[in-house]
């Protein structure tokens, strides 16, 4: 028997809806539920609201697939980005890294995953089809690929740098290192070929 | 900036309010908000439901204090439980601990808290006089007090052992020593005094 067990009815199916979140095991899960039994009715009521209302609010930003408010992505509504570029991401939830870290004002494309052709995702189930349309307007002069740097992320940007050859837009990929700060003593083989493979001169 | 600055508003609303559950961060307040947005519409609503009704569906059992569905917790409802048996918890989430070990079939009484004069918590802010009236019946026959072992708890044990020696009931007090499984190494001097200080004759 576990302890949850003894708990109310409204409480365990409480636990189990946590228990379905990631990283969430039962201990947490019962952990969370229980706090929430201390919360005043009218944050309750608010937080509850959210949840249920949650796919609703969230939409998809028509442009560049991003999570968006509205029609448009507060990127792709901005006034102040360089619209001549446009990076290439797998899913929405990556665009804020790249935010973070202040060095890119251009747009974003949201692939909405990775070939994986063992799996059956083929270029039909992935929005290319939309980025061709994007780089058709003229406006963009370069697209930056900033899929994942393993083998499906590296097998979807040479297939994207095939694909849009016959654009004339410059085709970028970002870099493959060291991550910033590592101690390169615990540093993986693959990381360090693509490491030395990609070294510039010094200046 | 931070990361969840670039999420659409709804999405930062939801993650405001998972940061303010115990344990939960930023990054862990994204991370649950964003894989609720995989969740389908009618998972949503269910945890929405749950979350916004939980405090009018978790009541307070009549007899005992402990979370309860309806007037009576399900411990307190139970034909197979032992009545002339009461253990007295600080609060009712220590319950399902004592659940778990599956080793004590008595009844239990949630006293709120403990006793805590610096903080102007005293006898009267604790659900004491509902243990008088309990005790009163004279179907009781042994208070266990479960106090937690430490310098509050130690004193509200011996301040309920006080009020209640008039009642002729039996009153023990939970063993305190060193806990199974643990090596004897880390033990801290408090609890070790306690578990010399608390031998038996090994037979």
């Amino acid at each position: 028997m576990s302890a949850s067990d003894a708990y109310p009815e409204a409480l365990q199916r409480l636990v189990a809806y946590f228990k379905r979140l990631p990283g969430v095991g039962a201990r947490t899960a019962s952990r969370l539920a229980l706090a929430l039994l201390d919360w005043p009715d009218e944050l309750l009521a608010g937080f509850g609201q959210e949840l249920a209302a949650l796919k609703a609010n969230v939409r998809r930003c028509r442009v560049c697939g991003n999570l968006a408010d509205g029609e448009l992505c507060r990127i792709c509504a901005s006034p102040n980005r360089d619209r001549s570029l446009v990076c290439v991401v797998e899913v929405a939830t990556q665009i804020p890294v790249f935010e973070a870290s202040a060095c890119y004002r251009g747009l974003y494309h949201v692939l909405g995953g990775r070939l994986l052709p063992l799996e059956g995702v083929g270029p039909e189930n992935l929005r290319i089809a939309e980025l061709r349309e994007r780089l058709g307007t003229g406006e963009v002069g370069e697209l930056i690929l900033a899929t994942s740097p393993d083998v499906e992320g590296e097998a979807t940007a040479h297939f994207l740098a095939a694909e849009f050859a016959d654009t004339g837009v410059r085709i970028t990929r970002i870099a493959a290192g060291v991550p910033v700060g590592a101690d390169l003593s615990y540093a993986d083989a693959a990381t360090m070929a693509r490491a030395l493979g990609g070294r510039r001169t010094f200046d």
